[in-house]
């Protein structure tokens, strides 16, 4: 399979014993370190503060907020036992942690003085799935930050959660090229226990699946009254929080690989890639290692001056072709190749890795050049990729066009009778479904849980197009309220 | 108690309702991203790069390193089930990373240009002990950073022991204020599976006690060995590296907090200080909340100019001395009041933290000055536990005065027969318990494991004093080879 390959042979991920946990190589990781630094950076402007809750919640507490813990029972990791000693009571580690901060919001807010409270963690969870795992896109342990706030007013916790959504996009398009809709989700797939849930959908050109990229969640006062967590407002009077959740994980950079992965391996966008540029020297007896070091250090050195995360690939072990593939199965940016020629004509050979584009320049200003170009590749590996997404969002409005057009490795895009019917959204799932398989001549199964075929609800868009008055839901036939986005989900 | 007091009311930690798990609020957790970013641009130059490993080991690969299971195993957390399914095979929550690790660096070491293989990750671990639990001292779950590297030769591998010690050295000393002494473990003491452990061991003044600082360990060839992970060398013959692995935990901040709190709650050594000065008007009819604005607002932004983590507490529910207080116990170094009079003469009052000093000083180039400040009060803090500690580490070199200098909430350096000796070593602990219980009058007890009492051994410091032939070792009386510190440890 391409995309376990690409990660496997790109260095971002090494496979693991136990199912579903994986091993974040240092290629990987240091995507996720330069988004930490980039939204530790946007969070704390927003007024959110770090910190870190335990990774275990007892029972009790876990099963406080009942429509919670039923959407993630199934899924938690229970200990049992430390050494050969049975623990007197069970405890699980967290899946999310709602149930692990709140009590002590409860301890802490007293008054409309300690409000907003605005939290965030950067931690790892566990969710004991049991559908195919994948790297990144659904493993057992993942990492993610988390941040929950407190507010005294509906709509300033509303704001919270559109503010931290806009990062969220910002995240998928300013760093990983990756263009997202945002919207809200429907009852039937909003976050557990919470009021109402928004969501940043991507697109996976090579399969036409949709993925969540992240959600943020206006949870209401639904956690507030079962934890207890009360103020005073200004004129003395009690009043329950309005609360919020919102996080981003690890699945980002495996959207990322697959919205741009290509036959060589990786191709990563300038401004999350671990290296952005490696100068790569041709040695052969007319370059000598001696020769070539002198002039690649000081291109090293105006590229490191530029702020740019850069390399010179000086192993004498490797010969050049060995080191192009290397460094294209990783996806670095810019390859900088400098042959004897181009010693003598004072110039480089620069290689793009997006588009095979190769371009001869001269050194003086090369680090100038580089930054700019890597910005360059950064709007066009994202205009590349809304092109590709556009293509593949297509407005249906009769039920006869729907799998057809899912088929065709489209989202959908219907009018719809409106996130509260959730009988008709189950209806498609399991109609969709259904002639999907017919088509392939398979067997229907009555397992309608299974998500390889059926649509599913990805969001209604907060970006409406019009939708004319008679419009009817494509699925009930009544008047439709709004336009729905369905895909085939990972 | 004093500490839990302070670390309470200073919003460092939070308690939880789970026994030995801890709440990092941000104003302790900050310090702990302080201490990240710092080791981080540490490593990176030290060519180590940041990955993560799974949370979870099979109860196999475990069990691979005897002697290393032995150390760990009764304290390790078991996860059993998921949801109300029993797992096939009871999986291991890490308590430390080797057995994670090492049969990936089994697979991806080959030849000797795999070497040296440089890792380092940012985690939790869980080690569910029995003894008392205290906050960032000893916790159940904790976060810390773990390096394991892989070299061809041992003089590598043990010159990056010494490099990650030295680092953990400046950790304490450079951005702690807390001075440490740097020396081996003895075998006894050494890490489960290593080859040798080097330590940096601390001083608490308030009770006389010493603390395991961080950790670096010289794993020789054990892992190596029964994880097979060998290389060619240039020769093409296959050989088994050589390793280490050390770690530094969130421990650290609870020694900081130990070594330099008084009466008033915290004292912050400025480098780590989440906030390293807060500006206070003082707020009456004279001076109105308008009046008071633009003057400090000037002055923070004088001091963010200077690179500062500064506020203004303008908050207008609270007055001055609530906020005093408060800053006072979260321990920030230096407080700026600003009056009426203050105002009128173009000046401000600087508080320090530390000692009380008060000094009144214009505002033109006061950024300037309170960088400094900051530079000079890390200096005499770190001085003065030079001083308190240096006075409270005393030679002894005949068994009679041993446990009355322990009394004296000392550290004891004594002549020594040697590290291999685990014997006498046990003798000591067990003697100087009983000595101790007897002058308290208490009733000896059997459990021996008890470290309330008695003495065990902290390192055999790098700077060893002279030791005169014919010096014997003050427990067995066989001659001496080296000197040893004692103390009573947590």
């Amino acid at each position: 399979m391409w995309y376990s390959n690409v990660i496997v042979l790109s260095e971002m991920i090494s496979y693991y014993d136990i199912s579903g946990c994986y091993i974040l190589r240092p290629w990987s990781y240091k995507i996720w370190d330069l988004m930490q630094q980039w939204i530790n950076n946007k969070i704390y402007k927003l007024g959110v503060e770090n910190c870190y809750f335990p990774l275990f919640v007892s029972k009790d507490r876990l099963e406080k907020e009942k429509d919670h813990v039923e959407g993630f029972a199934p899924e938690v990791a229970w200990v049992t036992k430390s050494g050969d000693t049975d623990l007197k009571e069970q405890i699980a580690i967290r899946p999310t942690s709602e149930t692990i901060m709140y009590p002590a919001f409860s301890d802490w807010i007293k008054s409309h003085r300690d409000l907003p409270l605005k939290l965030n963690q950067w931690s790892n969870v566990v969710r004991w799935e049991f559908k195919d795992p994948t790297p990144f896109l659904r493993s057992r342990e993942f990492l993610w930050q988390e941040g929950h706030t407190a507010h005294a007013t509906f709509e300033e916790a509303d704001s919270m959660v559109m503010a931290a959504l806009d990062l969220y996009k910002k995240v998928y398009q300013d760093l990983l090229c990756v263009p997202v809709i945002p919207g809200y989700k429907t009852n039937k797939e909003k976050f557990a226990g919470g009021h109402q849930t928004t969501t940043v959908e991507a697109y996976i050109p090579m399969n036409g699946r949709a993925i969540q990229g992240a959600t943020s969640h206006n949870l209401g006062q639904n956690f507030g009254k079962m934890f207890d967590i009360k103020f005073q407002d200004e004129k003395g009077e009690s009043k329950i929080v309005w609360q919020t959740s919102w996080g981003l994980t690890t699945r980002t950079i495996g959207v990322m690989v697959m919205v741009h992965g290509d036959d060589k391996g990786l191709v990563m966008p300038p401004r999350v890639s671990p290296l952005q540029a490696v100068i790569v020297p041709i040695l052969s007896k007319k370059l000598t290692m001696e020769n070539a070091n002198p002039y690649c250090i000081s291109i090293l050195e105006d590229l490191e001056s530029q702020g740019l995360r850069a390399k010179y690939d000086d192993r004498s072990m490797y010969n050049p072709g060995w080191k192009y593939n290397h460094w294209e199965q990783k996806g670095v940016p810019i390859r900088i190749e400098v042959g004897p020629t181009d010693i003598e004509k004072n110039q480089v050979r620069v290689v793009i890795r997006y588009n095979g584009e190769k371009i001869d320049l001269p050194v003086a200003d090369l680090g100038v050049y580089i930054k700019d170009k890597l910005e360059d590749i950064h709007k066009a590996m994202f205009e590349k990729a809304v092109t590709e997404r556009d293509e593949h969002v297509v407005k249906v409005t009769e039920w006869k066009d729907f799998v057809p057009t899912l088929e065709k490795k489209n989202l959908v895009l219907t009018p719809w009778c409106g996130p509260e019917f959730e009988e008709w959204e189950e209806w498609v799932k399991k109609t969709s479904r259904e002639e999907s398989l017919k088509n392939r001549g398979e067997e229907f199964e009555e397992d309608t849980t299974a998500t390889s075929v059926a649509a599913k609800t990805l969001c209604i868009p907060f970006d409406q197009p019009e939708l004319p008055e008679g419009t009817m839901c494509i699925a009930s036939g009544k008047p439709a309220s709004c336009w729905v986005l369905w895909g085939r989900s990972y």
